[in-house]
């Protein structure tokens, strides 16, 4: 067989041990303050059934699912046939019309042929986010599920994005809901494992939360209820293009000047949380979604005020991520020391498990961008000095009864979690010093026949380049 | 849209709460004794180039690749054509005669023209095993490895297997390897982590110990050095059919009466392992490869009696697997009290990336079969009791102050690892007990009015029963 120069697909990684090792950090500190607050973790597979996908990331994300081709003879049943070239299985008749309409207007529409192929060839997608499957695996399991369920899941889901700077084709989503409880704890909650997190983390972040049911109030207030979508779509911008430049694009989709004035005011709002609020109050208090959104609001205040949570909390209008499924609060988490966009974000959805036939049942969840959350911790050089040692103790090895003896040892310090190593050859002793420089070891214990006569090893200290006598006995205190 | 009842592909599965709970803690033990040893992990895509894959697990292997279908058009260049039907993008000239020969011996093979078809609109597959992908990694990554390269890698693999009891298309592989040492110290080291994790793990096994060179040696001095492939195929079957119908097979194949008769006294030798290799020594001890390969099982065997490894070790005349590619040892472990097959086997390799331009690289390895190691400890009843506790402690909401007052103390517990959540919701207490049975969480704090005017919570234990006050701030200490 020819030899191959290997690679892998754009927009897909490999990742080193030191990578491995500091993203695993970070899924650990996530799956410990999970595990602390009573969330337990679920798995669903990688390949879900197209059905169960398709149209629930809109017209763009169905084209961005990897699609999985049939096994064994895919084809059959899609055949060429005289000049008309494909048509279906005969007993699926209305598809084959469907294929020979596809078939004629081959010339003009090239892309309608293999849309409508791909119906037929595969059947299975590679998951796109995990808050379709977990929605599909909630109302499978109802039976077996307690609710209020809280769960958690880091797996990785897949996306035909164009591959760029910090975008991915493989990324691992981090997802923490509970679902089937209308309870503002469960915001408060969440809120807190924010807190926890990034102050295990290192990272300072701020909390910015909003509310659907105050967007809604304001559209209404305006006088635009039904164009809800446009008028956050557009104040979504604020931060980036400035008000001018939103009251430039409300005005270009029809919003009236007189309700981008009654807008202005709820756009340019001061103060503490609390006197926002007050002055939102004072304005959309005549809808009633206004008042609703503001009452949950306060109540998440209340929470955070009684429970002297330390967290930068901030009410932010402008904030309308995932307006598709969100129905009440929203959050977003930026990190201050370093602009990269949103490092979480969530919300509370009220029928996310409708489509699969289980309607009415609400949750709030949030969803941990640990690729993000890795490149702050990176930039920041906040992951922690000795990620990068994955041995600690190398044993130099002098072959014959001196390995043995380095080998005896080894369980002593395995036995007390010192990751440890014998170098497997009694090559020459720059060689393994080499290797235990390249690798990060901090330790190397030198056991040659001085040494085995004394029952004293030397250990050296890779980084002060200090040596120390220790009995075979002790060496297990010393990395301690 | 029209509601759909939610299903997964077949042989792939959702895992609840508990299943990943049990499913994690053998993948904690696995990654705790890989990272004791030295070993660090690295983490390879999902989808690989189908280049990388095709072609390394044989013509079946190739049928059982998911593959991936391009993003986009992918049809383009595969064309409906006169009569003709398809033709491919007319650059790619030779292709085309290769397609529309495959078009033209359509309705005789109609498999062919899903087999050339794939070519064209698939350029990626799901991992197929964790052992192609991690030789492409290290030729790839060559120049920023440390070699003695130890990695380790936890990660799904995908097999268009027919789903069956017990054989998924989706499931775990937990891999260890060390590659650019020939040294023995490996083999050894290896089968202590067999020793360590199994012993962790409660699950009493027996390491089963073979070497490909011996199985050359057999078969070279029984006259048939060609034939080592069909010879180690029939004794693999040895536990299974007997003696008697392996001679049988080897018969069938074309071995000689005589070479049989020559083999049977191998097969059935007797003793400890030491007393076995004597005897096999004096049989074929004119070979050179049979000579190399009692040497290595020799310095084995006197590696795990001089470290007095507590591990049952047994030679294995009879162990025969991955004789594709394993040069050296082969490793096989069964659990003693659960039939199930083999649930780790591994083996060294010499040239596991020649294939990727990378010759003359030795390395050892094992897989550990987590799916298995699943089934024996669920049957044996091996998993810890409190393994389905995901929360220590729940407690009870009465809303009001009595909610905020157990809010409070969260994290007093959470801050002791102790994993606590509250009811979100003021519900009935008969509910939030229920629901505390449901979940399997032990103990149950009760702060009503009277426990917080006195600072004294009840603390009812759901197994026994039982209630004990016990002042708020001592609640941290009480479940430690």
């Amino acid at each position: 067989m020819a030899v191959q120069k290997p690679s892998i697909p754009k927009g897909t990684r490999d990742f080193t041990p030191v990578e491995t090792a500091r993203r695993d950090y970070i899924f650990s500190t996530l799956k410990e303050v999970f595990r602390s607050f009573g969330f337990a973790a679920i798995e669903t597979p990688a390949m879900e059934n197209l059905s169960t996908l398709l149209g629930k990331y809109g017209e763009e994300g169905d084209k961005l699912l990897f699609k999985i081709l049939n096994s064994g003879d895919f084809m059959k049943g899609v055949r060429p046939f005289g000049d008309k070239v494909v048509y279906a299985h005969p007993a699926e008749k209305e598809e084959c019309v469907d294929i020979e309409l596809a078939i004629n207007n081959f010339n003009n529409k090239p892309e309608n042929y293999s849309q409508k192929i791909t119906h037929f060839i595969s059947e299975k997608g590679l998951r796109y986010d995990l808050t379709v499957p977990f929605a599909r695996f909630v109302v499978q399991h109802q039976n077996e599920i307690v609710f209020p369920f809280k769960r958690y899941q880091i797996q990785p889901v897949w996306r035909a994005d164009r591959p760029q700077k910090g975008r991915y084709r493989e990324f691992c989503q981090c997802d923490v809901d509970i679902i089937g409880s209308r309870s503002l704890v469960n915001e408060t909650e969440l809120i807190r494992i924010v807190e926890s997190l990034f102050s295990k983390l290192g990272v300072e972040v701020v909390l910015k939360l909003n509310n659907r049911k105050i967007l809604a109030g304001i559209a209404e207030t305006i006088g635009y209820a039904d164009r809800i979508v446009d008028i956050t779509v557009a104040i979504d911008k604020l931060e980036k293009i400035g008000l001018d430049a939103v009251c430039m694009e409300l005005a270009s989709k029809g919003i009236s000047t007189a309700a981008i004035e009654l807008l202005k005011p709820m756009l340019r709002l001061e103060g503490d949380n609390i006197q926002k609020l007050n002055r939102l109050e004072a304005i959309i208090s005549s809808t009633e979604s206004g008042v609703a959104g503001i009452d949950e609001m306060r109540r998440i205040f209340a929470y955070t005020e009684a429970l002297d949570i330390k967290l930068d909390i901030e009410l932010d209008l402008a904030l309308a991520r995932g307006l598709n499924y969100y129905t009440g609060t929203i959050f977003e988490v930026k990190a201050k020391d370093y602009a990269i966009g949103s490092i979480c974000g969530g919300g509370r959805y009220d029928d996310l498990t409708g489509i699969f036939g289980m309607p009415d049942t609400s949750g709030v969840g949030m969803s941990f961008g640990a690729e993000r959350i890795y490149d702050v911790m990176l930039a920041l050089n906040l992951f922690p000095d000795d990620i990068e040692q994955t041995t600690r103790v190398l044993f130099a090895n002098f072959g014959g009864d001196e390995e043995i003896a380095a080998m005896k040892l080894l369980p002593l310090l395995r036995a007390k979690g010192i990751s440890c190593e014998i170098y497997p050859e009694a090559a020459k002793i720059k060689k393994q010093f080499d290797y235990a420089n390249k690798r990060d070891i901090p330790y190397v214990i030198v056991i040659g026949s001085q040494e085995l006569e004394s029952g004293c090893a030397t250990v050296k200290n890779m980084l002060d380049g200090t040596h120390s006598p220790t009995p075979f006995d002790k060496l297990d205190t010393l990395f301690l």
